[in-house]
């Protein structure tokens, strides 16, 4: 019995996950929802450029769609932020069905939004079903797999978390994010008003510190711009010399003795020279893990996401995340 | 307050764990048994060559044991084969208490001891607790690690791991498991007779394998000698020229079509240049992850055993596997 499924939000994260769905084994796609006036009303197919239809039509209300879909379970890529969400998130949860989100900042919210993560376990162990945020970073290169990798660990004095990225290869929405082509100049302000930004360091570090058992001091997320060396472009931008290439960006934890247990440092920029995600775990024994070009973020988000849906439909009760779930696995449309 | 562990099986693995649970926080160490005549009735921080004693003495009886200790959890780490602890598994669980156990044939029991597995299961379904078999391999650098990585793909066509170990840095036993400076000869008379051998390929392909939700036609376990090119030594043995350096072994799972979907290469021995464990995920996108130096065998084992005791605690009833459990990571003493 393939798995019914609706989504809910359909801007490039949310595509990406209808596309899967679509065409992975074990899905139905049973309705989708967005507010945007130019997709609602066409069909879900056009919508997420499949080149054929899915006999699916986007609609503009939830309860709408879910009557008409009678889904198992619903995947949320509507924002980043949690406060944006967290109505959209009860609102499913009146239905009781379980949901899968991208929202980053859901992927672990007991440090930055405590008092919203109690909430929506609250509301989700009412309704008898999980909710989890997940994706690849957060949800998986800089915290999930760290984790992971401690358990073979009799001692564990630090962690860091390496993601270095050629974002050449990556979408222009993208390569616009992480600020390339901007001057130095334009890149603080728009660091300044949050449009450049990476979300979801701040919530990787809490998640290991509290896997860990750590007590931090504080936790920091500095953002810096990659400024290019030389000229260099991609299929979409130019870059001059002098200009930013892209973003580093640096989420930390300290303990008391201002001490950095957690070091999470991300680089996406035009001509990285190597893509790679890596994590150095400090203890014993010392782990040296490395992923040679990266975890590629588009496809991986999406693909998590997706994978995700059987294990959240099997998942206790409540707010969920990639630390409190049975281990991530390829689902290729049969469990066995 | 510290989870109370009795011991069963004190040979090197299972004192590696005792020696952990002695020094790391949140455990007390509640009993030990052994049906060594040498060992019972010592102290058993002597027998575990701790240099300090621990206030509890090895018992012969487990009855006796658990009565006298009132554990939280047993570990238990007496032999390879399930056939050979599976009456002390049904025994521990007459007294409804979870195990953690480095049986590598219980790592993932579902194909080659279906029938004992089942059996271990309705047991603890019925005693409430659940049972776990984990190490480093199988449990985690041929299994639970490559099945995580794959969380991230849209598409999973194969998957290879090696563990490649120089040998020379390991305890004795394992020089002499792996044969390291025997003839050919007496190493193929060895394998036959089962005395050098890797145990756990075959429950690591499987484990694998259910969890792509993929059908295999067969899973082969090809084990064969490294020939040292040159001489080489350890702190413990001299190899001649012409002489076995150590193991190469290689668990294969095919489908029916005899492609191989599953390849898992070991090889161990005195002088391997590089030591590492890599896992090659072949589909969309494919992965390259490798650990540089690889991962101890002898610590990962007694720290993921001992990383597991808390997250048994609290896994549902049942015969659980690595792939079944929550992500491993280390335990500090305290859950967060």
């Amino acid at each position: 019995m393939a798995i019914r499924v609706l989504h809910v939000g359909l801007g490039p994260i949310g595509v990406g996950v209808v596309r899967q769905c679509a065409s992975r084994k074990g899905f139905k796609i049973v309705g989708a929802v967005d507010l945007d006036a130019d997709k609602i009303g066409k069909d879900l197919g056009e919508v997420a450029g499949l080149g054929r239809t899915l006999d699916v039509k986007v609609e503009s209300k939830l309860a709408a769609a879910i009557k008409a879909g009678r889904p198992d379970v619903v995947v949320l890529c509507t924002s980043s932020s949690l406060s944006k969400v967290a109505d959209q998130v009860a609102d499913v949860l009146k239905h009781k069905l379980p949901i899968v989100s991208t929202t980053e900042e859901l992927a672990y919210p007991w440090f930055s939004n405590k008092r919203l993560a109690k909430k929506i376990d609250v509301l989700a162990r009412k309704a008898k079903v999980a909710v989890l945020g997940t994706g690849v970073n957060p949800g998986f290169t800089m915290d999930a797999l760290p984790i992971t990798l401690t358990g073979v660990c009799e001692r564990v004095d630090s962690i860091r978390v390496e993601r270095i990225q050629d974002a050449s290869i990556r979408r222009l929405p993208f390569q616009q994010k992480i600020g390339a082509g901007l001057t130095p100049e334009e890149f603080a302000e728009k660091v300044q008003g949050g449009a450049v930004r990476h979300v979801g360091l701040t919530e990787s570090v809490a998640m290991i510190a509290d896997a860990m058992g750590w007590k931090l001091e504080s936790i920091t997320d500095v953002i810096g711009p990659r400024i290019a060396a030389q000229a260099t472009k991609s299929e979409f931008l130019a870059v001059q010399k002098g200009q930013v290439a892209g973003i580093t960006q640096t989420g930390t934890g300290y303990d008391k003795n201002g001490q950095a247990l957690i070091t999470l440092h991300m680089e996406a920029y035009l001509g990285a020279p190597e893509s790679y995600d890596a994590v150095i775990v400090k203890g014993l024994p010392d782990l040296h893990m490395k992923i040679a070009g990266g975890v590629h973020g588009d496809i991986a988000t999406a693909s998590i996401t997706v994978n995700s849906i059987p294990k959240v439909l099997t998942a206790p009760a409540g707010l969920q995340t990639m630390r409190s779930m049975v281990i991530p696995s390829w689902f290729g449309g049969k469990t066995r």
